[in-house]
């Protein structure tokens, strides 16, 4: 089993680390199409106070593309999620998906496209946790 | 490997569509917190004409919370992913995902927590499929 996601632990606040993460995101081609305030949803639906949790979806137009020509079903992986949760200890936890595992996990057959395209979102989601490391 | 997803073929168009499995999700608790439509940001940001495909996001907050609670790291996984997209011959294809199988697929271990609430969501969600179809 390969790592599920990529993950960097921030000092800076909830916000701040959204803020940083989106951008990283948009230097590596990921728009960021959906967001859910999960603490939010908690709170108006369940009455009960949750930690920060937020989910981005984020999607790189260009390699959806290529994915959802090559297999229409790939859109139940889509988008490429991030968390953004406060950490225990303090601080915030980014976790970006592993897309190159999830496109794995899904077992759409050997086709070489959905490899290559899952490795090369996978590279660029990388190289966003290792800049935000840094 | 488990089914991915529960698929349902409707006569009706691609909002029409929309519409019921919003409705049918909102039976079964299940809100639709993100929607993504993937023609329209492929026009805007590739300029090319793709089919009309909208990934709906659709999260019941009571199972989430317990799935959460269990393990952090399930928010990777959220919400329960719903495709509509035109059909090949015509009407519209609504693909539904298998909760439980991508519960297993996580591998979030052993976890009798994650595997009932997993169970209980798709037991769900077939039934929305199941609603959808009669």
């Amino acid at each position: 089993m390969n790592e599920l996601s990529h993950d960097v632990r921030l000092s800076c606040s909830h916000d701040e680390a959204i803020a940083r993460v989106t951008r990283a995101l948009g230097d590596e081609g990921f728009g960021v199409l959906s967001r859910i305030d999960l603490h939010d949803k908690f709170r108006d639906k369940l009455g009960i106070d949750f930690r920060p949790y937020t989910i981005l979806g984020a999607c790189n137009p260009a390699l959806a593309n290529v994915a959802l020509t090559a297999a229409s079903e790939i859109g139940l992986m889509l988008p490429c999620n991030v968390t953004v949760e406060a950490a225990e200890g303090g601080g915030t936890l980014i976790r970006i998906i592993n897309a190159r595992t999830m496109m794995e996990m899904a077992d759409f057959g050997d086709d070489d496209q959905i490899a290559a395209v899952g490795q090369e979102a996978d590279d660029r989601l990388k190289r966003v946790a290792e800049v935000l490391a840094n």
